[in-house]
């Protein structure tokens, strides 16, 4: 029987579960369990997002539905994008996804075929390389730098990698799992190479908001980028308005080929529920205070974790300019994956092993605190307890 | 700017827009509209279903949830299939999809390489051998056979069309669009092909309750079938219980492959949303006799559907076995693209073009009967006036 999985397509077999599930599994059932290794807060969806579905519901809209996207949605996104980039947005370039993932997925499929390649910087979320295995083509790391703490990445290094092959560069900034957030003229330099060789950009902004920099928010592709230049925005609901457990998302990108993105919506799930899209549509028009206090709270965490760790002198990390993470590495700490096992089984403090997130990330492990106060200090007093004994 | 089109991958850019969309742009607009175009029903999901979500997202439940699909929902359909198959089902053989759609993608995924081929009967839903071209693999047609309205299904015509490249054979029984339905001999043939050539089957019985025989459901794979054979089963609550807004479906295979099957949920949407994954739980343990009257009234509507079209003495068809599709030809027209925009624009009946469904569907029409009896009646009665005029 086990020859079964020998007769599954090697795209399939190859897959990796998450890195982070070993943990997980762990550590789940701990009694004084403090989770801080999925990108995740601690907040329900707010009423008002969840009341919008169920007027939805009640009005019946359980039908088949627009597969790019209710008007309505497509609209509100727009609306978003124009006061976040201060320039206007047609609603024909937005495409709403059963989640920020599908919207990888389909980006991926739009611009890449098998056999093709995409450089990822890495270390990364693991999900992007995944995507682009599956669909039988090639993820080609490049490293984001590491030095006492910081993060950098190297244009030479990225044309290095380029090949004939070479069909996408993604770029994820704010950065998960390490912060790193790119700067205007880096992105600028970046757009250069991709126009320079013909390539697709999938842009992944996600937490341009969680941005601890002087502006409001990271510098963004949207700044820089004419509308007609091959970029793919891909993005979610889900760190924003606490919307991780509904799987919806959004892709932006030149509407010209807005047919080719339905297509490939209708031809792998269909579409999002109408009656979800509503609740995303409230996020969007009613979400701006909920949104600033979720930012807000980022920001006290990223502080009260980055200071309260350093009081051990062990660890390794420069607070991150943005996404809300502590990517760090603990001084006489080299198996990260048995130190991530052993800290949740003893402590009830749940981390995400570095090796989960690829080359370069192994010396790390991730801490996501979009949480509240008391459960950080929580969970730092007790990694400061423990380190001692290791 | 066009070629920005031509950047796309070849995969992307060779999907076709659905054959039923360009009707129904015609057609939708109509003051009057009779909408039988679509695999979907005019009743919306009742009010138990919609109950249990709004109660889940009360208790908060929004956050990132078993890939797999939630415990209370792998147990009730196993529960489900045990009353309908009348044997014993683990839980760990069914997997929580984003649609009946998405589980054709990622059991396509999951035991077809980019490359290969997979056999599909036609005329089918065209979104089966677009997932698979996606994929970058190649969709084999292998034709159902029609004769004074009948349809067949012949295994020679099956075994000659297996290559060194075949991954998997597709089976859609009962058939969308054409109502055939496989008997258990057939079953077993195509079975016995299947093992002897070492390939998949994917089984799509989303229809097996539609079934007007002398059995309460279509033969199936599980009457014959055993655990370790290579068969994943796809399937949907979209027709069962008025759920086609949802995007919620079902893989059922063997529990050994459970981890990979995880592995590609989480790679493309990652999961289902736990309080739409209550709604279904509901759908499958409170809904039997809501289940009851969508067939009956399937049936009825298929009785009155044929019967009235018969009056025209133009009508080719049988009164089909399963599903809820009446697909006919109309003596005296040949371009059916053109006839079903006519008849929309001028009827205001929408339905769907045979041209849509692949090679042997050119000469035909699709009705879905899945509805009230007026809206029915009236659509024949339309049809039958217009007749004439052609």
């Amino acid at each position: 029987m086990s020859n079964l999985i020998e007769r599954l397509s090697a795209g399939a077999r190859n897959t990796a579960e998450s890195g982070i599930v070993e943990v997980f599994n762990a550590g789940w059932h701990h009694e004084a369990l403090i989770p801080l290794w999925a990108g995740e807060g601690d907040l329900p969806t707010p009423d008002f997002i969840n009341r919008a579905v169920k007027a939805s519901l009640d009005r019946g809209e359980t039908f088949y539905t627009y597969q790019r996207g209710i008007p309505q949605l497509r609209e509100a996104l727009a609306a978003y994008h124009q006061d976040l980039y201060g320039r206007v947005f047609s609603a024909e370039r937005f495409f709403v996804t059963g989640s920020g993932m599908q919207a990888i997925q389909l980006a991926v499929q739009a611009v890449v075929d098998p056999g093709r390649e995409v450089i990822v910087p890495s270390p990364s979320w693991p999900n992007i390389s995944a995507a682009v295995e599956i669909h039988g083509a090639r993820p080609v790391p490049v490293p984001l730098r590491e030095a006492n703490g910081g993060w950098s990445l190297h244009m030479e290094e990225i044309e290095a990698a380029i090949t004939p092959h070479t069909a996408a560069l993604f770029l994820n900034s704010p950065s998960n799992p390490t912060g790193w957030t790119a700067s205007e003229d880096l992105l600028r330099a970046f757009l250069e190479i991709a126009r320079k060789n013909g390539l697709w950009i999938i842009a992944d902004e996600i937490y341009a908001q969680y941005f601890y920099g002087e502006q409001p928010r990271s510098p963004s592709f949207y700044d820089i980028a004419d509308e007609d230049d091959q970029i793919i925005f891909v993005n979610s609901f889900s760190k924003n308005w606490a919307m991780t457990g509904w799987r919806v998302g959004w892709i932006s990108a030149p509407p010209i080929i807005g047919q080719v993105v339905e297509n490939l919506i209708q031809y792998s799930t269909s579409g999002v529920p109408a009656f979800m899209q509503w609740g995303a549509v409230a996020a969007l028009t009613e979400g701006e205070d909920f949104l600033a206090s979720q930012i807000e709270r980022a920001r006290l965490g990223r502080n009260a974790v980055f200071e309260g760790l350093q009081e051990t002198g062990r660890i390794g990390a420069k607070p991150p300019d943005g996404a809300f993470y502590l990517f760090f590495s603990i001084d006489g700490v080299t198996d990260t994956r048995r130190f991530a096992l052993d800290l949740v089984r003893e402590t009830g403090v749940g981390l995400a092993p570095g090796s989960a997130f690829g080359p370069g990330g192994e010396n790390f492990v991730r801490l996501c605190y979009a949480r509240g106060q008391d459960q950080l200090a929580e969970a730092v007093r007790r990694i400061n307890a423990w380190l001692p004994e290791i």
